[in-house]
């Protein structure tokens, strides 16, 4: 892959975690393991091994570059959760993609700065798409090129591209504003998980709303975004947190449309 | 791409059908143009350009080898739809899909002969995969390589993943006979459009049930997913018919479990 010259060195270090993702995810990926067990209590699970072998090879690169960097993630817990760099990882997000053969399924990987998410990666190694936000820009690295990550300007919400990964997640409150969010745009898409914000970032789809979020869910996307010039907020509009609740616009300008449906049912 | 040496020449004909089609359909994919103008009334629409073109080259490669065989197409119409050989063409299924930049869309290629499906391709150039189905079976042909397609076994519905394109498309009774099915599966996947039925026939989806499908939306699915052991039926478990209500299972031990529901809201 081709890396721009203009990144800073944790933007260039998170596309090598990328690539240490990848090496192990792949092989796990439409394998026929899964043909021969489908997994259960006692069964091989090729999606929980990709995730876990995965989340292992990231951390032992960040321990042997960063000792002193704290790390958080899905598989294996936090490690000095409080430090001033801390690493947030989802190896695999978007496992049911995973185990139905579907390539949208990502690695996330965000970098927090005083509690702060500063660098992030969503990447798509069977597509070999890395998109990676930090503060030197936002870029889709991607098949032995790079090109700049932008958002699309869009000034009504009945105009815009949204995605949400699957109603059936939401709650009954979260359903009704989601339905009328639906009702308001042009068009929406299910099942994307996470890569529905890379093509945010890219400037194809201009709102996301989810729910249920883990901070290893959104921490990867917030400096994807905001380098493309989008915004990623929960569904009051303030900083992401604990509520698990996502809203991500490309544009501002159709981010306060959304929130008067979506701050109903804000936890 | 490499082509298996056991192919008929029907079945290495659609290949080369499928590539005509991507020396179109790729330019406009995740195209700049997209970004200037979203379409509308006057406007340029890059994926009804795409389909319109890919079309048209498709229709000139046809005319070219086989001037007698008749062609039914989404853009174009029908051409001797009654005759002995009929293609059945849908160049981009998942309009949406190909809008919001994700790499789901399809290429559709169906053969009829005298009047039933036995050829057939689903493409995915973006992907470089061309899920081919036929006399002499059913074959992944990807990024320089084959291997057979083969649908997973599977003895009931508890365990199946399934699939639908977006139950916002089904009526009410559609709707309720959807929610039964999938509250009965083990996991749903939203949004994949005709993709879902290449996973099916590469043993990652066991079943995916659909309605308002058009003729150019299913024909090309049958070949490759009996090719590959599953089955495809409307919704009262017939022959695929103009009731647009389709099923398609991996295993046939588990569409009669679908139907007893999906039969209550048959056409």
């Amino acid at each position: 892959m081709s890396i721009p010259p203009v990144m800073t060195e944790f933007e260039r270090f998170i596309v090598e975690l990328t690539s240490a993702a990848a090496e192990v995810t792949l092989p796990f990926f439409r394998s026929d393991i899964g043909h021969v067990d489908k997994g259960g209590a006692a069964g091989f699970d090729p999606v929980t091994e990709a995730d876990k072998q995965a989340e292992a090879a990231i951390r032992k690169v960040i321990a042997a570059r960063y000792p002193d960097h704290g790390v958080i993630g899905e598989e294996y817990g936090e490690d000095r959760p409080d430090t001033e760099f801390v690493w947030v990882l989802d190896p695999v997000d978007g496992t049911r993609a995973f185990i139905a053969g579907l390539p949208l399924w990502t690695t996330l990987i965000g970098l927090r700065h005083n509690g702060r998410p500063v660098v992030g990666a969503i990447a798509q190694p069977y597509l070999d798409e890395v998109f990676v936000g930090g503060p030197s820009g936002g870029q889709l690295i991607s098949r032995g090129g790079s090109r700049p990550l932008k958002t699309r300007p869009i000034e009504t919400l009945n105009d815009a591209i949204i995605a949400t990964t699957d109603p059936a997640i939401f709650t009954g409150s979260e359903l009704g504003a989601w339905t009328q969010v639906r009702a308001a745009a042009r068009l929406a898409r299910l099942g994307c998980d996470a890569y529905a914000y890379a093509m945010l970032a890219d400037g194809r789809i201009d709102l996301v709303a989810e729910s249920g979020l883990k901070v290893w869910d959104w921490s990867a996307l917030v400096p994807v975004i905001e380098a493309a010039g989008g915004e990623v907020t929960n569904w009051r509009g303030e900083t992401p947190d604990g509520s698990g609740q996502i809203l991500a616009v490309g544009d501002a300008r159709i981010r306060d449309q959304a929130l008067v449906t979506l701050k109903r049912a804000a936890l």
